[in-house]
């Protein structure tokens, strides 16, 4: 998918956690015989293959550094993103972005039809807290009811949801946003999830409360420079390689980061954040190589 | 709303229901001052007033009988009702059933729009499970994982959604379908949220495994003889007591269960089933007053 990566670490992360999120999909979603099987066809075609799994990797990598099982960890991993999907596939309908293409093939409303495309979104989402729920994430039960409160919180009205309303605002505002707004706003439609990521893994591997500061320091900066440059690739980047459409903002006159600070001010400043990040990471040694690399690619990735 | 309700019994339990869920609902949603207001007024909008609550009553209903505290057994409640408002929701959308009423008001994607009306189901999604994984449901962290993982199970492409799909197939089928696609169909796309509501209930009186199997019967029962009194409402009832519109099937040349087995026996049928679910409830003494009550009331309901 011309995904250039720098960092061997990262490079053979990503390769793994995106091995390991498809075989998890694929054992998860077997197709039925009955006339259901277009819709987990239709779960498949979305959720198998194609995503960057930025957000499991962050899940798994926190988890193991602080000695959680990985195989756990994929399993909930797999959870969020399947919020992650969902929310790609209900963000494609024509009632809301209208897009024709998602990691360089045709949508799900395209490839089938809405009501599948919603329903499939719909399923997924259910799917993530079926997976949550269920013994194969935590033999503990209370890890596995406090990530489902992390990822419902994270992903409804106060978060993602919420986040993708006030952008939808945002969209009819024009250019009168500042950047105080803007940020909450990303806050909460990228952030929110990105933060999730690593809270569940600090859930799985048992760190306290008192324990997490610096983590949710690292995932707050990362959410931010994560969308930054999300509104640079907008900008400037080669539909080709992100296999979606592109200068959607711009041609609709949205105030994004880019559009309030400029494009150098906007890089410099997604730089700076991925600094910062990694940073807050200064209390651990190379255990935590593949967060801080993760940190350098979100800003530099080109899809 | 023009509910005739012959049982005193079941007249006040579902009076106090219907008041305790719409509390509980106002208590989760106050609106925010930022531009996600819209959203949560969505959700509002949905979620409070206008509906029957007969899946928190299932639920409530059951917990009771075993000791379980009434107030967080109401929280449960308003999760499956989350669920089941959130499904409305899509269902009525123009990619769907294009409906333009629901409980005597205009749809969501009427009062607001399609996008809003996706992202309020979206975000109900994931406050039922923000629910269930918070502590006022439970403070035992295994009750909590068992309510997400049943509520999931039963929504999701293997309950819920998994017969949504087959229902849209069997409308492409026209009238080709048999009776035991139809109850099968049925038991997903109905069923397993009924089923669901009476698990939680039982989960939350901590009944052991082997004890809910007379619990799963009349909950099958009560399932089927729902659905069979919805169709016969589609093909009978009164469209401004329903507060929808109706005769929707047999306009669609849809199998049914009125259009497979006639109305007499499909009424029939549907008593029989009602009487079977009581029977199962024969070990109970009067606390189980309420759920007998309520499967009479499921097939002589008006709406």
């Amino acid at each position: 998918m011309g995904l250039v990566i720098a960092d061997d670490v990262l490079g053979r992360g990503l390769q793994r956690i995106q091995r390991e999120v498809d075989d998890a999909f694929d054992g998860l979603l077997p197709v039925p015989e009955d006339s259901s099987a277009t819709l987990v066809e239709a779960m498949r075609y979305a959720a198998i293959g194609g995503g960057k799994r930025v957000r499991p990797l962050l899940l798994v990598s926190v988890a193991e550094m602080y000695g959680a099982s990985r195989a756990a960890a994929v399993y909930a991993g797999c959870a969020i993103e399947a919020i992650h999907v969902y929310s790609l596939i209900h963000d494609d309908l024509p009632c809301m972005d209208d897009d024709d293409l998602r990691h360089g093939k045709p949508t799900l409303h395209r490839k089938y039809d809405e009501a599948i495309a919603v329903l499939a979104g719909d399923s997924l989402h259910a799917l993530a807290f079926e997976i949550l729920g269920g013994m194969k994430v935590s033999e503990d039960p209370f890890i596995r009811a406090e990530l489902v409160h992390a990822l419902a919180s994270a992903s409804g009205h106060k978060g993602m949801a919420g986040g993708q309303v006030m952008d939808i605002a945002a969209e009819s505002a024009k250019g009168e946003l500042d950047l105080h707004t803007i940020t909450r706003l990303q806050q909460l439609k990228t952030g929110a999830l990105l933060g999730a990521a690593v809270e569940m893994g600090a859930v799985l591997g048992k760190v306290p409360e008192e324990g997490r500061a610096h983590l949710r320091a690292y995932a707050r900066d990362i959410g931010l420079a994560f969308q930054i440059a999300d509104d640079l690739l907008d900008e400037e980047g080669d539909e080709e390689v992100a296999g979606k459409a592109l200068r959607k903002d711009a041609d609709a006159g949205k105030a994004t980061f880019v559009s309030l600070m400029g494009i150098d001010d906007a890089r410099a400043q997604a730089k700076a954040l991925s600094e910062q990040a990694i940073g807050h990471l200064s209390q651990h040694g190379e255990e935590a190589d593949l967060l801080r690399a993760l940190a350098r690619f979100i800003v530099e990735r080109d899809r």
